[in-house]
């Protein structure tokens, strides 16, 4: 079963208001054999008095022993099938940096490498050594020259990601995105030339082809000690813009996204979500909440990152600190008074794993159409006894319309 | 997978004998935060008796957040994936009454209107004002004077439902269904003609044309106090009886239905169940059971329609009351000694909502192989502590048939 289409068709609208809290990378796991979790060692009285009033549950963001990256984690939540509708790498890189692709756009993740004199690759991240990569400051030089190059009857963009990492976007009608990478993904060959593998994507190839050319010049005097250092570059993931039905389509609402990152406010964008203020803290995202909550729109969705972060950086403690300042904004959306109250994540981020994981979310879900389930704090353990029971992210969109009386009755 | 292929492919035949007995809508919401639900405020001792021998689960009608009509949960029910199984509009009201479709037949769900001199739709429920409708004794009044109606080559009957909707069935070999809707949703503008999608329901929209005509005719002079009412008719829903495989081919059971309710008689015998008894309680549902239970039949649906009814009606009281009523017969099915006993329902139906709802419903299953799970009491809350955890209504079939031991092994 489709379960998107099948809600497609019985979405109805009403005045309710759906807030999403997500906390990204939320789960975790004890840091040592029968601990708590960084969670359930949070002090969260809010969160708990959120699941006492609501329904919880134990989310799996796209399978069971799957762990999601952040594309997938967002779409899942937001009600898409993420093995159904994958990003492409490309649209995801240029996503992530928040850059605003148009439909005919063609996007590629680009890697600055180092190539030596026999024209062979040294190291794919831009370095001299073997585990060594550009810093951000030399990948964003590099972008800056590069963007001197101009092609032929479209619009280019080159855009720097982070250390070695950055984007170009080619932009014109007509250009496919079937050309094969020109990583070969290993050292010691040289890389490949981008080839079309359709007849569509030949003008995409030629382009890439002639941008290579250009920036290898542009490049070729980038060394350090007397040894080339970040001297060409490697493309990979050419892709459009994935063609995802809008949330307003599929859930008839008009959904507004409030995240401090790029990353998030893209991903939010993909699915057809405005993005509202420009917040730069937790607290401020929440005033654009408050702000925007009487207006327009339904639907509101707000990340918090650090969460995430902390568990990255294997900080239990820190991240501990980040889920209660997490918990202290939620009297200010409570009084709001939401229809529909969800506190979930995208996927666990266990500071002992240093990574997100493959681990279930606990999820609260709060509504006066709720059926109370006797949970009595927000946690890892407590949510698997919850009335939500076991589910996978992809159905939290269903129950939270439901939740919020704006799905009709399936069949007489 | 298609639980329902597999278990066709490993069902085998022993003596047991199954009963479902179903409480339409027993699942339900506390009226009051913090209350116990309609079922949890019931005294119920023999199903808590039941619910300490068996094992429980939190069964999901069709999928989180969706809310089942009678036809789709009960489908469910019955081990056919509701989704899948679509009962068209016409042969659903045609079922609901006891109709017995044959394959041929086209049934089309249709209204009486009340249609103005300028030939518009004044009412599209044969009222005078925007909210009248027909009584049900107009309804029926009009319903007899249309069988004077004779189509040449055809059967025709026309039979009524309620209030201003009834059913028209063409009968006979060769007739499509595929013909579009003659209401065209609103007022103000004529009725549609009837219009074949495809050359062999041709014949079909042609025998509807014609009976609009003559119906128009008879209903020429229907009109209160000098203004038409109900003198139009509008049709929907044109459809074949749905070709739904027969539960003795999935599942290699003789079934017998006992209900009290047209619509639950006719949802059995859509999956080829034999109505057995005309009972009109549920003490004579029960009487029913006890006089086949010896012969032929190897499972036996049992529906008991007041737990939603109550529901329907909003009064939490009087649905308690109800299923202190079904908790009362439960010894004389347990006296029989059925191998799997079932307890479940359809769909809640929350006094507080007044309606459906998607909200799980508490199920037990008992039987001599059910391993113990420790719960103590039949309820919402406690079943979601259950052995047979949160799952879809399409497993309740494969679970009775491997606890009567009817399933083989899957694989060496």
């Amino acid at each position: 079963m489709d379960i998107q289409q099948l809600v497609r068709s019985l979405k109805t609208d009403n005045e309710s208001k759906i807030v999403m809290l997500v906390a990204d990378g939320l789960g975790g796991l004890p840091i040592e054999p029968g601990g708590p979790t960084e969670l359930e060692a949070a002090n969260t009285p809010n969160l708990d008095a959120l699941a006492r009033r609501g329904v919880c549950g134990s989310m799996i963001p796209i399978a069971p022993g799957i762990t999601p990256g952040s594309g997938p984690g967002h779409l899942g939540l937001f009600g898409y099938d993420p093995v159904k509708y994958l990003i492409p790498r490309g649209a995801l890189e240029a996503t992530g940096i928040g850059f605003k692709l148009e439909p005919h756009d063609v996007a590629v993740r680009c890697n600055f490498c180092t190539i030596g004199a026999d024209g062979n690759i040294v190291n794919r991240r831009g370095g001299l050594g073997r585990d060594d990569r550009l810093t951000s400051q030399e990948g964003q030089a590099r972008v800056e020259k590069l963007r001197a190059i101009k092609l032929p009857g479209i619009e280019l963009f080159v855009e720097p990601v982070r250390e070695h990492r950055f984007v170009v976007v080619f932009r014109a009608e007509g250009l496919g995105e079937n050309v094969d990478d020109t990583d070969p993904q290993q050292t010691g060959v040289p890389p490949l030339d981008p080839v079309a593998t359709d007849s569509q994507s030949e003008q995409t190839a030629e382009l890439a082809l002639e941008f290579i050319a250009r920036a290898r010049q542009i490049l070729s005097h980038q060394q350090q000690g007397g040894k080339p250092k970040g001297n060409g570059l490697l493309m990979r993931g050419f892709s459009h813009k994935p063609d995802l039905p809008t949330f307003e389509d599929v859930f008839g609402l008009n959904a507004a996204a409030i995240a401090v990152y790029p990353m998030y406010k893209g991903l939010a964008q993909l699915v057809g979500m405005e993005i509202v203020g420009d917040p730069g803290s937790l607290e401020q995202e929440i005033d654009v909440l408050e702000e925007a909550f009487g207006g327009r729109h339904n639907f509101f969705f707000v990340h918090f990152k650090y969460t995430d972060s902390r568990g990255e950086d294997g900080d239990f403690q820190a991240k501990v600190k980040m889920i209660e300042e997490f918990d202290a904004i939620v009297p200010r959306v409570t009084a709001l008074n939401p229809t529909v109250l969800i506190v979930t994540a995208d996927h666990s981020t266990p500071a002992r794993l240093r990574s997100h994981s493959w681990h279930p979310v606990p999820t609260i879900l709060v509504a006066d159409t709720c059926r109370p389930d006797g949970c009595e704090a927000y946690g890892e353990k407590e949510a698997l006894h919850g009335g939500l029971g076991h589910f996978e992210a992809v159905y939290l969109m269903p129950l939270a319309l439901a939740h919020a009386e704006r799905l009709g009755k399936f069949g007489a």
